[in-house]
């Protein structure tokens, strides 16, 4: 049907393209295919429980306050809450310092908004996560890449690619997401020093780092950018760190955070003002109330106890059936593994001989600013029960194996 | 102190104000303050009973898929709660035509993001609604401005603005914010009618429209222009529809509408995907069940009741208080009505002397989109109780008998 709006899109729209993650989520909910394709927690152990006490008691104590409209920073016990949990881990920031987001992925937006003009280049890594390539693309960023692997980026081929100007880099250092490769602490090291060298900021994406199953907690990239600039270990400014309560509570909440320089979380908060002017004080208060009393901690070690297994699984099988030729890494947390098979066989085919097997993955050219990934793969591990995962990925090797590739 | 993201701030970033509205939300905070000044609900009538059982009943049986990722277009049960609900003011359509956002600001900023270039011209009322402006300021838009009075839009002076061809208008019929001035029918038709003869499609912000105290509904422009358009009264698509749960039922869970046509919708899913991906599911079903068997039409009723003696009260008392030379509107629901001062008044002055007087109010030239209003304010009359509005007045009189102006 015609309508006065047709013909009236932005010029941006033409570059908004529907992401395969999306398309192959609606693979996903067909009852009868085992999806290793999404990025979803294990649904089975999400604290119902702790979440029916919390909404009694916002709803019992704090109701009104609970549904009315709320500030664009967020709600402050929460973001007190997080630098007390994030000071564990090495982060010293005050609730100045933190603004709530509607998940990470408005994180993404909103930093796309206020630091990105048309044209400007983006230092990632490549493979990266894709959802931070589709906020940014709807500002019209151009990237340069840099490859990553098993040890996450490669830092000796960092230096050609920063002496190229990018405005920020993006790294996410911890089980990255697709490749669940970790960088190892001198890579994260002298990466924090070609960066200052060079003068590029980071924005450090960490929404698995405490979803390790294995070995000690690596410090973040913020926090050895703080070790560079000042010995009190307070926070500096040069790394724009990310988490969210995604992976460690519930992603359909929607509440993430950001940390920055007060100035920056300025800008941020004005930028949310116009794109949805709040997140939901009502979660906030929610995730509060589940949070205040160290939950939390005791919930990330259920979360890593049952993924591990599902990983160990899933790597088993692996190496039970996977044909000559087909490789992958062995992550050390998270939620994701990488798959790559022989360069001749190109894994957005496998993929339709998969769904017909009812297995599903996501093909690894969507992770790639600038193309690349043909015969790679990403696999999530936390989602599918064991059984599932056993069945799902001697589903994979028969299509790997029946695929002439 | 000095950080490497400093300058790297993009070109929008300057015109990114922090809102009048942000800075004066500070001021209502302060407990003795009596504020006219937010867009604030009586949180004391939100329904927090309701919200438990909902809350119990959803987690008990839905907890895992409550907290889980979700689609963006949103919960398809309450995507259909929608088409039912405002099928009852004569909007037909079907969930393809809905996509749930996170509050109506999120609509109006993914709208801009998918229709607006940098300098695109916007027919906007003259005042209009803040939050639409600050939204899409971000896309670098220009604005034509036709004033707005106590019957919404002057039509008469329409045609003119229309010549110009801009992108799109942006209307409010009903209760406006800020003049809570509302469209009467003829006028309705008449901008419907101008519409379409130019060839411009139409955004109705319709966030206030069930909040009517007297007299009878009238026809949404999106209805009118269906019957201009089709004799069959189903969705012709020249009018994208936009509403809110904020205003009958709570804010702080953040949900509101869109409707607009499936390739619309389309690309306002592609616009989300980016920008959060996805509205909270918790919250989407914890609104469809409050809703589903009717409860919102029902807590519409006890809403329009409180409000209707609050706007009385402050008819009542500003007609008792106010010097000669001050003029307000008489809105028929909603939740603000609109004060005229003499010409040589100042509202940003006066607001310095209400604050010490312990009472608040926003000044108009926010909500002139180019220009104006320097003597003109917006009283909130949803949120402060009645005795308070009682005092407040008297204060607010007592500023303006003390002002020089």
């Amino acid at each position: 049907m015609q309508t006065l709006w047709d013909d009236r899109y932005a010029l941006r729209t033409n570059s908004m393209k529907g992401s395969a993650i999306r398309e192959l989520l609606k693979i996903t909910q067909m009852p009868d295919i085992i999806s290793f394709a999404g990025g979803m927690p294990a649904p089975e152990i999400f604290p119902v429980e702790e979440f029916k006490e919390a909404c009694m008691r916002v709803l019992d104590l704090q109701g009104p306050e609970a549904l009315q409209y709320g500030t664009t920073e967020g709600y402050l016990p929460l973001r007190e809450m997080i630098t007390r949990h994030t000071g564990q881990y090495g982060i010293k920031v005050t609730a100045d310092n933190i603004m709530i987001t509607s998940g990470s992925q408005q994180a993404l937006d909103l930093l796309g908004r206020i630091f990105i003009n048309p044209g400007d280049r983006i230092l990632v890594e490549s493979p990266t996560y894709l959802g931070a390539l589709q906020a940014w693309n709807a500002y019209n960023a151009q990237y340069v890449t840099v490859p990553s692997d098993e040890n996450g980026i490669q830092v000796d081929k960092l230096e050609m690619a920063l002496r190229s100007g990018p405005k920020f880099m993006y790294i996410l250092p911890n089980f990255q997401n697709p490749s669940g490769g970790t960088m190892p602490l001198e890579n994260r090291k002298k990466l924090v020093e070609l960066a200052d060298r060079y003068g590029v900021p980071i924005i450090e994406d960490d929404p698995y780092g405490q979803l390790r199953f294995e070995g000690k907690h690596l410090p973040t990239l913020e926090y050895l950018d703080d070790q560079l600039h000042a010995n009190n270990g307070s926070y500096h400014g040069n790394v724009i760190y990310l988490s969210t309560f995604s992976k460690i509570l519930a992603p359909g909440i929607r509440l993430a955070w950001v940390i920055a320089t007060p100035e920056i979380i300025q800008k941020l908060v004005m930028a949310k003002q116009g794109a949805d002017l709040h997140t939901s004080t009502f979660n906030q208060m929610i995730a509060f109330e589940v949070g205040r009393k160290g939950f939390i901690d005791e919930h990330i070690k259920r979360i890593n106890s049952v993924y591990k297994e599902r990983r160990d699984i899933m790597l088993e099988e692996l190496e039970k059936n996977m044909p000559e030729g087909v490789s992958w890494t062995k992550p050390l947390g998270g939620l994701f593994l990488w798959v790559t098979l022989p360069e001749k066989c190109n894994s957005k085919d496998l993929l339709v001989k998969a769904v017909q097997k009812k297995v599903a993955f996501v093909p690894g050219t969507p992770f790639y600013a600038n193309q690349g990934g043909h015969n790679t793969m990403r696999l999530n591990f936390s989602n599918a029960k064991p059984d599932m995962i056993r069945i799902g990925i001697t589903r994979l090797a028969e299509a790997i194996k029946e695929t002439i590739c």
